[in-house]
């Protein structure tokens, strides 16, 4: 089917901005949490902190610190009085040996485009940014390593080695803001995982800055290294609770050089699997993302921006990218999967885009999905979760009869090609304690029960953490203090979050 | 060019079995180690490991104990006097606990094709073998997640997953008698990682016994799943050092459908890594291997089998394999890049193979490099190492005239795609402790200094375990043994390997 397809950039409707500019609330109120036993912030480690990093690098104006202190999606909101910025891992060794020392709490901070409040202090913690920390450091154009700074922001990685053909095997929505470093500890997923696979396997190596100010250089750049323990793999993930993330190298595979993308429309989940089976069959090694998003998010979605699905209207929608290095070789793959696919009526419809305007245009609609939850966030539930592909969408069922009550709708959508569904729901009041607590379980029950993950990819943060004794046997949690304590016996990284 | 292809079965030729059959020294003698503070074995620990297994799962015999006391490669030779068979995790835990409050040392087997020394025992800790774990619990074909025991032959899962059109994403010379605990506890590379990436990104999740005996869940299925600190990457290439693998849950890509290999011959090596990253660029995503072969080495296989370069006589030799889901495509992308190739004098020769059995006649000659080696290994000194690419080939060089008195030849061969070099040294005489003094530390030093890593692929054991202290910084080397402390307080798994 051929149709006139355009990029619409996300411009709410008029009308529409229901979304609260007022602060968040106190994450100490909203989660309950009570202040560890650190020392409070004095004037000598101000002067302290001066006198490693200049005055014009640590941060005490109010004006300064709000930007911190707040994450992007209004969740969390901290009382920190400093922002530290090195720009070394020298200078991190030394703020975090001070700190240990005195025992005053951390919190590490990169790009504050995390969704689980991890990257927000909770209390008074000392911000330490690693916005300052962007320096690329080497790239080697035969093996595809860069090795960079922890501040570098993804897109500017991305840019760089796109200069020698090469891509960040990494791609996520806020790619414009959010930096390599905090990506690494959130073992950051996004949209093409299904293609370059995950952090653990496409980081090399990392240099950490240690609780105690010990640098620990896992700094390797080959692709085989099998000489003792894989440390690194401690801190990927481990949302800066373990150590601070300095330096960091990547392998960066050949960058596609031929882009296509399809759009479909399917009747029912089923046939959303079957096509994905069969997809995966037949364009193999060009797949590089397989996004699902059904009605009632695709009707949101023109609700807000007046974005319709350009082919019609069906129950799910399946936006598919190839990336490949044969032009020719990869329309023709994705046109007779297309065709085949209509022919064994897994799809109902669809098109297929070549030209960069008409895939750009496609991956608006994707694209907007965010942005629009964000505009009706009042009265907006969000899970980002995993689950066995055969029970993928049942989670929306099954919190779409339990909330009838509640909720005017439940939105899913997300990466099908990783198993990771967001589910949304929009109530029909502003959400509450109450509602929340209604919800929540019958919604983490829901998914444990289903082999599921309650966070896919946004980590644990403080938002999560309460829910960490549900999730993982008495033996796993124990592993984790126990690492904590061995890494960080004064517990000062980034506090309140993942393990308590 | 089109040539004559037919896979050489390894068969050397006669009056080249130099190999000795004798047994090896034993490990404590060649490599000077001494035996820890553990408990002998009396009796009544025989009869409680009975009492767990059975009677029949308790071997004691010296007969049925050789096979596990010798390493295939005769290089390390230990002294137990017992081996366990476990079935179950729950019988893996009760040896544990039993070993770790009786202070009896235990080293973990599988497959036993090790190159380190790393499943024999070194005295007489009692050897607990997998090789009866060996169910395959379930797959789940929509998202290609297999879940089996660790005991489990990894042929024998690939083969189980093919007919499903998955692929392991795993492949080693030694699949048909490796075994999947084995290959995550050394963190396996092989022929494919160069497509598939290696088994910290493709292990969903692990089944582990700690050596108190409790069983640490991180079983999961999902790809996505940021629910607190990332413990399996612990147990991944730690050589059984801090855990026993019970079960894993594997990620299995889709089988590609279609292969296609080229075999090239080249000037020098510039021209090598000129090729590699041509070939990167055009054939990007369909690449599944990339093996590189310089001229002593086959020369070797020559005189040892009689088996021929197929193309004449070149300085390098490049073996590609290509995998996909489109036959056609696949043909002409490797076609056009050959052709290209020779237009651009980056190849001398070559000759393209699509039908399996020219595929098999070419990999037979890779295939044979490890076996031929084997025949002669008295004279044979040999290093798995990994470099950057630019110095990938030097240390051959280095190497040839650092022991131009005492070689005969030096032979570099191994995984480019990867910075994997397998590199031989045929002596004019036997291998002697004085030689390898001589050697070692020459190589290693050179090794270090490009950049590289002395154990690309086969882990540290016990052979290696000296150098450690050199490879590492004492902040990684102290969290190293904290980490051993931490998990493992008694030493009783798997002592006198990786770290001590």
């Amino acid at each position: 089917m051929s149709v006139f397809l355009k990029r619409v950039i996300f411009l709410p409707k008029p009308g529409l901005r229901k979304y609260s500019q007022n602060l968040p609330e106190l994450t100490k109120n909203t989660f309950k949490v009570t202040r560890g036993n650190y020392n409070y912030l004095r004037d000598e480690d101000i002067k302290h902190f001066q006198n490693v990093l200049g005055v014009s690098r640590v941060l005490t104006s109010s004006e300064d610190l709000h930007k911190y202190n707040v994450d992007w999606f209004f969740q969390v909101r901290g009382t920190s009085n400093v922002v530290l910025k090195p720009k070394t891992t020298e200078e991190v060794s030394k703020i975090l040996s001070y700190c240990n020392e005195n025992r005053i709490a951390i919190c590490p901070h990169a790009g504050n485009t995390g969704m689980a409040g991890g990257s927000n202090p909770v209390f008074d913690e000392v911000v330490v940014s690693t916005e300052l920390m962007n320096e690329i450091i080497s790239l080697d154009e035969n093996s595809g390593v860069i090795i960079c700074q922890a501040g570098c922001i993804l897109e500017n990685i991305d840019k760089y080695v796109a200069e020698k053909n090469l891509i960040v095997p990494l791609d996520i929505g806020a790619k414009g803001s959010c930096q390599i470093g905090g990506n690494v500890s959130t073992n950051a997923g996004g949209l093409r995982m299904v293609r370059f696979g995950n952090l653990h396997g496409n980081v090399l190596g990392l240099e950490v800055v240690k609780a105690n100010g010990d640098v620990l250089d896992c700094m390797s750049t080959l692709k085989k290294d099998n000489t003792g323990y894989h440390l690194k793999h401690l801190f990927i993930g481990s949302e800066g609770t373990l150590g601070f993330v300095t330096k960091v190298s990547l392998h960066c595979p050949p960058r596609p050089k031929f882009k296509n993308v399809a759009f479909l429309g399917l009747q029912n989940f089923d046939k959303v699997l079957k096509t994905f089976k069969f997809l995966k069959a037949e364009l193999g090694e060009i797949i590089s993302a397989v996004e699902v998003i059904d009605t009632p998010t695709m009707d949101f979605i023109n609700e807000v921006v007046g974005q319709n699905s350009p082919i019609g209207d069906y129950p799910f929608y399946l936006l598919i990218e190839t990336s490949g290095s044969n032009e020719q070789h990869d329309e023709e793959k994705l046109n007779n999967f297309f065709e085949a696919a209509l022919n064994k009526a897994l799809v109902l419809n669809g098109t297929v885009a070549s030209e960069p305007a008409k895939i750009e245009a496609l991956w608006s609609i994707r694209e907007n999905i965010p942005n629009g939850f964000k505009i009706c966030s009042t009265k907006m539930m969000y899970y980002d979760v995993s689950l066995p592909l055969s029970n993928y969408y049942s989670i929306v069922n099954d919190v779409t009869e339990f909330t009838k009550d509640l909720s005017e709708r439940v939105f899913g959508f997300g990466h099908l090609g990783d198993g990771n569904i967001h589910l949304q729901i929009q109530l029909k009041d502003d959400l509450t304690d109450e509602i929340k607590k209604r919800i929540d379980p019958f919604v983490f029950d829901k998914i444990l029960s289903y082999g599921g993950s309650i966070s896919a990819e946004h980590g644990i943060g403080v938002i999560k953490q309460k829910y960490m004794d549900r999730l993982k046997t008495v033996n796993t949690l124990n592993l984790m203090k126990d690492l904590k304590r061995l890494l960080d016996p004064n517990k000062i990284l980034n506090p309140y979050k993942v393990i308590v």
